[in-house]
């Protein structure tokens, strides 16, 4: 691998000039936080879940983010109307596997996400990567085993797969559309310590998503942003909660020299 | 238009001492920020929508919140029979049209929540109102398209068509029952950068309808005190986070010389 | 009563090593905060609801969270399943009777769940298990009526007659499995002033209550957690929303000597 630069802030620059609707069908632990970063971000966030309304609402954005956090059937439905719609559009479409590996519920469903529309980011932690594969992991709630494979190749397999870039987050996260892949090692360890950090990743990817047609640039690009705000909150925080708020006032101001400076990217 | 003084500390008092219940069927995004924001002002949230409970809750309270940001149309049912219960016991009903003109699903359900239920105070931005007013405008999600209207007169015209008090949000808003017409110039441009200040702004103004009825006036007083802890939020807030904490504690302690001195009231 | 020490900080140490997986059916609003103290306790929440998975979830987790918040007939409904599968795993089931006394509906719901399934810790204010225990109040939303009965007696027997621990939160709080009763003096009265303190007291108890069998122990040692970050915060915070904020990073950092120092238990 070798040491790489991208132009996050030009992706983050046209995200705050051109402010897309980003559209979620997510769970309702994390959803405030979930809009909040995107607005953060200077992108404008939309939930909407009804079945009546999803397929139009996702027509007037720029991509739709679908999380199973607390997944119902019901809702399951609804995004695959939301993604049917999307897909139609052409506009990306995000998928958290948050919790795959935990009931055979989540796990039928992301399966039937994946084989009934389109996804073009699939997003998880290693184990839930893992399972979405067809490996054979157990998920711990929805906190992340790790798991011994090469969760690489893993990535690789599940994108050509696919056809979709996938993105594995962790201490390291790995981006790949099969025929690229990318290193993000940014971060910081207090990440682990609060309730929706994965979620307001996808967030994060998806709005990065709406700006730029390249899906893996665009999601390490997303990845790279939302975890060197994390870096410079951590500096001053005293705990977890704090730290939470810093990360959505820094994302507010990040400019162009700290992205260039602090990103630490692979390829 | 003239400046005036209106006495929101008096109301404000009066939310402390009686401590009336502010009954929410909302949405899912900022549901806590909007419960919290009654509490911090003295007052009691309660958040109940099973269709079971709703009647009987609404007679508990003193003011009813519908806010159809995550609307559904069960849900909107279940608004309904809380409104019913609401106009029966003479309590006010203040619907916030979030994201109306967005999907056919948001302007029909808005039509009939303003043609089956009394609605005592209707509120949105510019272009949400807009919509409601049978104006020919788009909604961009849930954010303000402004509009090249006059929604002064949009405001007077709808308040007067639907016999309730109309409130239109921005950068100045507008309070109006059609006999009377407040703007207020307090607020911040901070608070167009966090999720959940209009969800916010309607749980205010429904708190303080709950203790005034004049419902102009109680609107009136609800967006000064919101905009001017939004004020003196902004002054030591680094970012939208933070800014957002803060309007929570400054409604807190709010006093009567901070509030006399700085409104912007016109009529 | 005698002033006693119980080993609040070897249980907190227990769930930060062995990081027990707590299962909420919880209301919508105050969820993130529910998830974010177990979290911060060091331990992984769950919130999960669907009917379909809501038995495999509750095997994967070492404690049970129901809380009757925003509760609907169906929720309930995926409340007793997850109930069987929490009773027939022998993890405990906590039930917060949010509200109860408030509507018919919230009665019915509670008398279903102490009736139909196995509930371990029944935890609610003074009026909520008066309200339980059979005995005649009124709740006014959400929030607690102070009552004349002898709240001690009434734990009790309540405790008796379900055979389950029986929490009743205030300014004092009471825990009795009716052999041993607990009164727990710590709390600060901005506890009150902030919406989820209550929800987030039921879950801290709940991730006691996952790593030890005594629940009346656990129950006393979780409140005395909550509590005791509740006064650290208190001490640096200026308002309701900095000092919630502080709770959670106060858990977070709390250690051996702070919780046997501040601790105010009589038994």
């Amino acid at each position: 691998m070798t040491r790489i630069k991208i132009d996050v802030y030009g992706l983050l620059e046209k995200i705050r000039k051109e402010k897309p609707v980003v559209h979620h069908l997510t769970n309702w632990v994390t959803i405030y936080d979930c809009a909040n970063i995107v607005k953060v971000l200077g992108a404008s966030p939309v939930m909407a879940h009804a079945k009546e309304e999803v397929a139009q609402m996702a027509k007037i954005a720029s991509s739709l983010v679908l999380n199973i956090g607390t997944l119902t059937i019901d809702f399951v439905e609804a995004m695959k109307i939301a993604a049917i719609s999307a897909n139609a559009k052409g506009i990306p479409v995000v998928l958290d596997a948050c919790g795959a590996g935990a009931t055979q519920l989540r796990d039928q469903k992301c399966f039937e996400l994946l084989d009934e529309v389109k996804i073009n980011i699939i997003k998880g932690n290693s184990s839930e990567i893992a399972r979405i594969a067809g490996e054979n992991v157990a998920t711990k709630g929805v906190d992340a085993n790790l798991v011994n494979k090469d969760m690489i190749q893993i990535a690789k397999n599940l994108a050509s797969q696919r056809q979709a870039t996938v993105v594995i987050t962790g201490k390291e996260d790995i981006v790949s559309d099969a025929k690229k892949t990318y290193i993000i090692k940014n971060g910081h360890p207090l990440m682990a310590n609060i309730v929706g950090t994965g979620c307001m990743a996808t967030s994060v990817i998806a709005t990065f998503a709406a700006v730029e047609k390249d899906l893996s640039l665009a999601a390490s690009a997303g990845l790279v942003c939302f975890e060197v705000a994390a870096e410079i909150a951590a500096k001053s925080s005293l705990g977890p909660a704090k730290f939470k708020e810093k990360i959505f006032d820094t994302i507010f101001k990040l400019d162009k020299k700290t992205l260039d400076k602090m990103q630490r990217v692979e390829v």
